[in-house]
């Protein structure tokens, strides 16, 4: 069960003036489910793109990075799968996906180079060539401006609800929307972005700028989030920039410019934060937020020690203020001088631990009201700095354990 | 269920000349099940040990340290309890364990610093000091030679199994015995050694040879298992030698001193994969061996990340041979420069993977056979260099979740 995440409506995703998705039913793995997703992009939109850190990196994450150099970010169509990872799947695996990309570029009147290919699902297994070609045809005659929906159901795995997320505003007195799709529920921990997470915008960005914009946006939104600590091998976000609407940014200065950089982290953190909501087996949403410490690098450290430990997460899922085992988290976190004399632990409003032990004020049936809440803040104070970072994650439930048991069997 | 892990036949557990043991049912947490320890060692024992790294330790594991110095490790009694942990107990927590070595030492007739106290089970809650202290008198009145086994029961928290192992045999002409007890199943990724492990021999070897050789015994054996990647507050590891045998050890170089290292180091070795084939909820046994890595350090990465992803763990509880997972914790385990073309991995005999895919011969009926099998190697070669290291591990199944969920509650 999905913590408060609803499919998305339909009508509240604004569509993005010069780009079009369409979807087919190509059977990649499973039957009679969207599986191909294509977008289409007018010319002169800009695209780029933050990818896995994953050596064994996937096929398709090779050639988009490639793609994207090779047509300086004038993208002109995505082509994703469902079903299929193509990952670990050697010479075999970059000949299909530059084939896919040809095939779809001869369709569109495009060069090869302009195509970005994108797939997921099972490691270690060949895409179904044929059937993914035979789904080009009618993804693209499908296509249309108001089919985002469609698109984020086309791309799910594991996932059990479509993530979408939009937004529209006047910025520098100009009419401009942000709307972008994302899927993933396990192998989540990204490390530059996750697999996969779309944004599209109507404005007019440069490609350089969108390249510098993509980083700063997976920072603050997909490179914070984990479910299972398992960085993926096909993990890619990629902003678009189709310049079909009316606000032109030029470079960081320009009047709008930070507005718009704000919308697009908006709706990249709505749609990360959703995928931490449908993370497999998750009934809990949990932020953990580390404040004062030496810099970025520990406070990651620390927040993801507490966000990877399975000890933790049972205790999240079992509403057990069994909270030691947090503090044994912060402990093993690689801070080699940690005074823990000094570290103070909250739980939303309750002030856990201080001192090196409980705090004299703390009860457990504070403790066990707060794990009972479906949405926990867990917030350690360091006192050793300045530095602070946020992280979401979920749960682990007897469900993570089934559905990752069960997958692909 | 535990996997190929029997309960020690006592007869099998050679006594130790010059240490008995005695236990207590002190309803520490629980009524009615032995949970106090106490260990005499004879006036010229020394011991060594090798504790926790985690920030938040416990205040034994702080006390232990301290008397160990003070003592110069002429060490003559160990008092272990189980039930409560005494850790993120703040300065309260510290004059309990002081307390409880000074309680022990005047019935003992001996110094306080010549106590090591060991606590274990939940965190954050205080020892019931009363009722630990009532435990001395009787535990001190059973103690006997041949206890090992009542003591390795009295050490339990969530084993299903009580973990001992012992050799005999005839070192530099002269009969010489290893016999140790541990315990642990969850919150298990030593980093110095596991809560807990005793081994003592009744050979004599100097304190400070003693202390080097905890490390390598530790080393060789605690330190390389991982159950849920949880280093605990409390891990300590204690290597005893009575003196009361006929070996004598001077150094390294002593006739006989290989050979005991060796026999130390199997002992270690049989406790800390005892703990393993408990693991919490564990049904498989996993051995992880990586090779050709450029340093034993790169060699770790690897072993753990394989080790720690829920998705290996959770393929292994179904005997899935989705074997992608296992290529994914490589590419994540963080060498920035490692050619995926040039791995390979195996299981067991199965060649799965090569030059960046599946290997050609490579049949999914040869995978599911070896994932069926309840005791598995996973063996990965990286081709950089010499180094390589062995970690053992166990699947995550429904029942880790139970367990962590239930404890405590």
């Amino acid at each position: 069960m999905p913590v408060h995440l609803l499919p998305p409506d339909p009508a509240s995703l604004h569509p993005i003036a010069g780009l079009e998705l369409g979807t087919a039913r190509a059977q990649i793995r499973k039957p009679n489910r969207r599986d191909v997703l294509v977008v289409r992009l007018a010319e002169g939109a800009t695209a780029a793109g933050a990818f896995t850190s994953n050596r064994f990196c996937a096929a398709p994450v090779h050639l988009c990075r490639r793609h994207l150099q090779a047509s300086g970010g004038a993208i002109r169509a995505l082509l994703v799968n469902t079903g299929c990872a193509n990952a670990g799947t050697g010479e075999q695996g970059m000949r299909n996906a530059e084939r896919s990309c040809a095939e779809l570029a001869t369709r569109l009147g495009i060069d090869a180079t302009q195509v970005l290919p994108f797939s997921t699902g099972v490691i270690l297994e060949h895409l179904p060539m044929d059937r993914l070609i035979a789904g080009l045809d009618p993804a693209i005659a499908d296509a249309a401006g108001a089919h985002w929906a469609e698109a984020a159901e086309a791309i799910m795995t594991t996932d059990t609800v479509p993530k979408a997320a939009s937004r529209r505003d006047t910025i520098a007195g100009k009419a401009v929307a942000v709307t972008g799709i994302s899927k993933g529920a396990g192998m989540i921990r990204p490390n530059m972005a996750t697999m996969l997470g779309f944004v599209a915008t109507d404005a007019t960005v440069p490609a350089a700028l969108l390249a510098r914009w993509v980083r700063e946006a997976a920072d603050a939104s997909f490179n914070r989030i984990t479910i299972d600590g398992d960085t993926s091998t096909n993990d890619s976000f990629v902003l678009i920039a189709t310049g079909a609407g009316a606000l032109v940014i030029e470079s960081d200065t320009s009047p709008g410019a930070t507005e718009l950089k704000a919308m697009i982290v908006a709706v990249a953190r709505d749609l990360a934060q959703a995928i931490v909501r449908d993370g497999e087996g998750a009934t809990k949403f949990i932020t953990i937020t580390v404040e004062t410490a030496r810099d970025l690098a520990e406070a990651a450290a620390v927040a993801y020690a507490i966000a990877h430990s399975p000890l933790v997460k049972t205790a999240f899922f079992a509403s057990d203020p069994n909270l030691g085992r947090i503090l044994a988290a912060i402990g093993y976190a690689g801070i080699a001088d940690l005074d823990v004399d000094r570290v103070d632990l909250f739980l939303d409003d309750v002030h856990v631990a201080t001192a090196g032990g409980r705090h004299p004020a703390y009860r457990e049936e504070d403790g066990a009201r707060v794990m009972k809440q479906d949405e926990i803040t867990v917030r350690v104070r360091l006192a050793r700095g300045q530095a602070g970072t946020t992280v979401w994650t979920c749960d682990l439930s007897h469900d993570y354990v089934s559905i990752n048991a069960d997958y692909r069997s």
